[in-house]
């Protein structure tokens, strides 16, 4: 895989002279059509130590229009970072439609290096390098150019380097011990990112091994085949697939998991009112429990219009500090948000530890309300459910605890619901043409809802059920299963 | 996940009987639709025990034309089978294009099993299905409907039934010990399977969870999404992707891997012939150590028109038994080749232990003449990179010796070696028209051979690159490479 590039390439200044000024131009021209294309260009660039990556990186920046790049360099995680899944600072540095990120440092970082350093095992890095072409996959189809540049010295020209650095008076202060230490472990260092390499270099984003013992070579290099790529796409933009119609399609038997629910479980109101408050207290109790700040809380809610997820929502922070929340109502995306994958507004969300995310609706809407209106086309929601899952599975990985509540109230109660709200002076802001609209397509909805129950209700992350006909009753199912997952966890 | 599998759906005999004619009818027209529109059909039949799998494989043999179904019933594997790559059996299963293929069990049966069994852990589970999806996922770019049925059985289900048949004397013979066994594992097989279906339901292949309660609900209900799905496929094909012209991209400084070999380097006549005895002699005696009856050896030799590949084929067989080794000359495909996708006519011709399979040219045929003669998409090509790492990954694991030759001569020395061909009588058949014909496209063809080998020489299976000018030289090096691979494994 680093045959070509241990060949000793090299550009003479004649060369880089002659070429660099007409690639700088192609390069300028292109960064414009791309603000106008609308995709965004994730750019990497990884490879050894020592390889010339910050230089690279600067050289590219100096070559096209700073304004519409963005630069990511590898750092230690932050507090911040480090409190959330592994991948929610790769995700706050995407870049938009339209403009290009460059990372000098990036996802691949640190599982080569666990596995190089002997800290983690070979199947661990399988694992890590599998869930790395699905994010790739996903960049991908949500129309992401994806650019993968490795880096490469070998071991001779590695050595050469370090010792030439020694022998000058003025550059030996640059040679450490630890580089020695580094470079003893080359060949391991090797054979780990040949292996990741392998396993992620896939038809849509390939690795391209750059050889770097030669700075032009190198940076004319990643100059023209970045031009390449990114003029193959713009004259060439990816052909739009055909939506093809499908029906939802009910169970034989007219059953499913919504209507199997007894909506008419009920609770009186004092028995209501006592759970309320010794449910609410436990909760409280809870939330000042030592462990609690190991966890970040996710809850999901979900539900038809009307369901109740503002009164739900509402019983359970009653009982919370308001420093230690945050609701986060999801309408449209903004033109931010719209900017990036579909998944994006969420990742932005999640908390930290010892804080409650709440979402009343969530990332579920692209296999509800997207999917139903048409919003995105079939092969995209299609695909969201293994995405949703992934996603999940990051989240639960990460410690933090995941609840999904879908809130089911038949279409009699929605209708009597609506009604009240109408008539009610105050609650008349809860209720708009659009709910009614909605109303009728009851039934697409309701195949929606069972597909997204089928497909993303999983052993990690299952969703629960609540009646809500009886707004007490689906209350206190909603603190009750909070309560009880909490009591588990801590 | 199986929520909705487990309402107790059922259908009447009524609606059975209503239904039923007019879907076989359907079926039918969509299996003759199907064998004009040439892609192939892989439906799996998986789920529970006693999930009434076989009776819903036997429904569907019935409803259409069996001689159009072939139907795998998954058995221990045969030793034919044990002693080749785990995926072996599968690949021999495949159905052509037109056809369809049901396999009642199959590649997720043992990974689910070893698991619930506590035979494997999950991150061998989780290793097993990112390669289960990745084997899919190559179906469908090979143009494979794939229909994943899983057949559920909730536990107070499984438990009645079990109860029913122990009650009636006629059928109590049929509950064993050994189903009440299993039955106590249901939770941890559930919870398995879970994981399994989650990560594996993709948005092109996703799991369908189909209640099993009720015999008639369960058929109708396959029944039924097979022909809906088959007639989507059917009646909205696939769109062309367009080709966007790509040029081989020719390094900065015009040095690549083939231009940097040593082609100057030679060996004497009476050299060579000392030395071929010597490493013969050796190569005879490693066939016969005890420790080779352990592994397949696979030889692949790649490289340009008489570049000498027979030649150094028969320097190794000199040395083996006739029994032992099998020689492959890849030319076209066969027509029955052409309707499988195109790794499947060298999975077939994978060895068992203690065997040589010697390729002449190989799988590496789609990535160098398919490509520069455009015989396939560039996202065909593109993609097949990482599918033949796949591939190379499993025969590597599977215990087998995988060496990999590429031939290099320059262009002056292939077209000595062609004038001579044309000048010797008994050489003039190895030389035609073609052969001429592929040496004008020398440029196109060196910038696929050195992708080929930037992306396909791996940690795990490397290519040997053989200096052949001097056919003395290639043959000894070729030979020193493969004997010295063997005393390292042996």
């Amino acid at each position: 895989m680093f045959e070509s590039a241990e060949l000793g390439h090299k550009v003479s200044k004649e060369v880089w002279d002659r070429e660099v000024p007409a690639l700088r131009e192609a390069l300028l021209d292109a960064q414009y059509d791309l603000a106008a294309a609308k995709f965004p260009v994730v750019i990497l660039v990884a490879g050894v130590d020592g390889a010339g990556k910050s230089e690279t990186v600067n050289t590219l920046n100096e070559w096209m229009d700073p304004r519409h790049i963005q630069t990511h360099g590898l750092a230690e995680p932050s507090d911040e970072e480090r409190e959330r899944p592994h991948m929610y600072r790769y995700w706050r540095m995407l870049p938009p439609k339209g403009k290009i990120g460059i990372f000098d440092g990036s996802w691949y970082t640190w599982p080569i290096l666990e596995r190089a350093c002997g800290r983690s095992k070979t199947s661990d890095l399988d694992q890590d390098m599998a869930r790395v072409a699905r994010f790739e996959q996903m960049l991908i189809h949500e129309g992401a150019l994806v650019l993968k540049f490795w880096m490469h010295l070998g071991k001779d020209a590695q050595k050469k380097r370090l010792k030439g650095l020694e022998k000058d008076p003025k550059t030996r202060w640059r040679v450490t011990p630890r580089d020695w230490k580094h470079f003893e472990m080359y060949d391991t260092f090797r054979q780990v990112s040949e292996r990741a390499l392998r396993s992620t270099s896939t038809g849509d984003a390939p690795w391209i091994v750059v050889e770097a013992t030669d700075a032009r070579y190198q940076r004319l290099t990643v100059g023209k085949i970045l031009l390449e790529r990114l003029r193959a796409r713009l004259d060439h933009p990816a052909p739009v697939v055909p939506v093809i119609p499908t029906h939802p399609r009910p169970s034989l038997d007219g059953m499913n998991v919504l209507r199997a629910l007894d909506l008419t479980k009920r609770l009186d109101k004092k028995d209501y009112e006592d759970e309320l408050l010794t449910l609410q207290g436990r909760l409280n109790l809870l939330t000042r429990h030592r462990n609690f700040q190991k966890h970040a809380v996710v809850l999901v809610f979900e539900g038809v219009d009307a369901a109740g997820k503002g009164g739900g929502i509402r019983r359970i922070t009653q009982a919370l500090d308001a420093r230690m929340y945050h609701i986060h109502p999801i309408a449209a995306p903004t033109e931010e948000e719209r900017a990036q994958p579909y998944l994006w507004r969420f990742w932005r969300h999640l908390p930290r530890r010892g804080r409650v995310a709440i979402f009343d609706r969530s990332w579920y809407g692209r296999v509800l309300v997207e999917r139903v209106e048409g919003y995105c086309a079939e092969t995209d929601w299609q695909r969201a459910y293994s995405e949703i899952n992934e996603f999940e599975d990051q989240i639960v990985r990460s410690r933090s605890l995941l609840l999904k509540f879908w809130l089911s109230i038949s279409q009699e109660e929605q209708l009597r619901r609506f009604e009240e709200r109408q008539a009610t002076p105050f609650k008349r802001f809860k209720i708009t043409e659009e709910d009614w609209r909605n109303r009728e397509k009851w039934p697409a909805y309701e195949a929606a809802i069972c597909d997204m129950l089928d497909r993303t209700s999983t052993e990690i992350a299952p969703w629960t059920l609540v009646e809500s006909e009886d707004k007490y009753y689906g209350r206190i199912k909603i603190l009750k299963t909070l309560v009880q997952r909490l009591e588990d966890e801590l």
